[in-house]
């Protein structure tokens, strides 16, 4: 990873696995790796991010969180482990800009270490987050049954599930696909929210993974685990208000977002992503997911809130 | 409540209920409203709390999260109401210091209001905390079922049972009551971490409710739910491994804390709080908590990740 400040040309960036690329036209998902790779260090505790696109749209937060938990990292022991992330989003990213992030120590003890992270764009912050680390020990264990799911190998990959799709379903697909740099399967026979009108259940089951080779470094991982933890959730809130096919009027934003890490993840290989909206009211609500590995262990547990706004309210804000 | 700082004196307060007092062995609750009443306003930004007892001990994490909030709320317009809060405890408080709290606009929208809150003793940060603002609105509404619980008044009161209690349940219990302004009653037929060496499944629920009539104010009802969201949650984590018996040698502590809080709660009434630990491993346990009001309304969701080190392990940091 860099050092100094490396501003990602925009220009294609073929990886092993062939698919992920990124060109002038910014429709293609920037890997992982170089998301990271254009986090420098300006002076000590002071970090910039070059831009992610060509195309100015609203930054992922995901993708924000990201990098700023990477640059939080720059400055932490090496023998630590992140085990929580909290962030406020305060307002929107843009993706054709750079981002000044801003890590202050707010704890340095022998097993535990904590930073306040502060993103800005244009001058303004668009983002805080605590960041907490510890060195890792032995205790007790227990955890939450697996998600009862069959495997990712069983799940039928989108591209088998593409005609049958309504247009505005498909739209969503594409616009996912071509932004992010992991592949995802829905565990149910078809994701629900794409095939028409209808609604559904708060609940949502995903197979995910990176579609890139991820760095061999944990805190690369445990930054790869916060921008995938963004993915859906939103999407989960809506199901029982909204059809794909009406979502165009309605304003949706993430608030805050909170990944606990129990344990490094190996986002090379596929986690399953059981997802709930667990309360809506007052023009938000709240989502949670418990992922695990392929081994039904439980890896890390998320909560955001989000703002949703029915199309008849106006969208300030 | 006081503009400046009100150093409480250490003595009785009697209470309109009778029960709460705290006097100079400092081994009474302090109601609530006194316990915000000792936050006054320094300059633009900074507060000070007054000690909380005349007896030096850890400070219970949830009284200083609900000081920090409401210190944030006094620079907060009137119209809004609290929809999130998340706390990082960076190292244990001390119940007979000041405690200076700095309070940091983080956004200021025409909807959604952030403040960044640090508070320190004795020059060292204790506690960060970021705490979100709305201006309510309408929106879609779902929500999980509520828990089956019989109703509060169908669950005995402790007093009912102390007598089959083990000396080390006791003892823990009578702590309890001597240490937090809110009256509680366990749903299932005996708290069962008190009744002996045994072990349980991390899941724990209870009906809670204010001693003392809180002011009639949203900010600090939401206070109050801060405070009271801390109570349990590294109880029930511990279930599983350690019966009450035996743990005086366990290494614990909140490390975070964060509460979600769907509707303004009344906290002068029961609320039934379903919790459970998800996970522990590493020396660390994450908790959550659903609080429901009488009617079955979700009134807050709770996330709290706790150190637990095992009697072997030595207790650093």
């Amino acid at each position: 990873m860099a050092d100094l400040i490396t501003r990602i040309a925009l220009e294609a960036v073929v990886t092993e696995r062939g698919v992920s690329t990124f060109d002038r036209t910014g429709h293609r998902p920037l890997p992982m790796e170089s998301l990271l790779d254009t986090v420098g260090q300006l002076a000590p505790g002071l970090f910039e991010a070059g831009p992610r696109a060509a195309v100015r749209e609203h930054a992922f937060g995901g993708g924000t969180a990201a990098q700023a938990l990477w640059a939080a990292t720059q400055t932490v022991e090496q023998d630590r482990e992140v085990h929580a992330v909290h962030c406020r989003f305060l307002r929107h990213g843009d993706t054709t800009a750079p981002t000044q992030i801003e890590v202050t120590p707010t704890q340095d003890g022998r097993r535990y270490t904590a930073r306040s992270v502060v993103a800005e764009q244009h001058g303004r912050k668009i983002l805080t987050m605590d960041a907490a680390f510890h060195l890792p020990e032995s205790g007790w264990q227990h955890q939450v049954p697996t998600a009862d799911a069959p495997d990712a190998e069983d799940v039928p990959a989108l591209e088998d599930r593409l005609l049958t799709l309504s247009d505005a379903g498909q739209r969503w697909l594409d616009h996912l696909r071509n932004s992010h740099p992991f592949e995802f399967r829905f565990v149910d026979t078809l994701h629900p929210i794409l095939s028409g009108e209808c609604t559904y259940p708060p609940r949502l089951r995903a197979w995910l993974r990176s579609r890139d080779p991820l760095p061999s470094d944990r805190f690369a991982q445990a930054c790869a685990m916060v921008y995938v933890s963004d993915l859906f959730l939103l999407s989960t809130a809506m199901m029982p208000h909204v059809p794909v096919a009406s979502r165009d009027n309605v304003a949706r934003a993430s608030l805050d977002h909170a990944v606990w890490l129990h344990r490094t993840p190996d986002l090379d290989d596929w986690h399953l992503f059981d997802m709930e909206s667990t309360w809506a009211g007052h023009g938000r609500a709240l989502c949670g997911s418990r992922i695990f590995d392929r081994d039904g262990r439980i890896v890390a547990t998320v909560q955001q809130e989000v703002m949703l706004r029915q199309p008849s309210e106006p969208a300030t804000d």
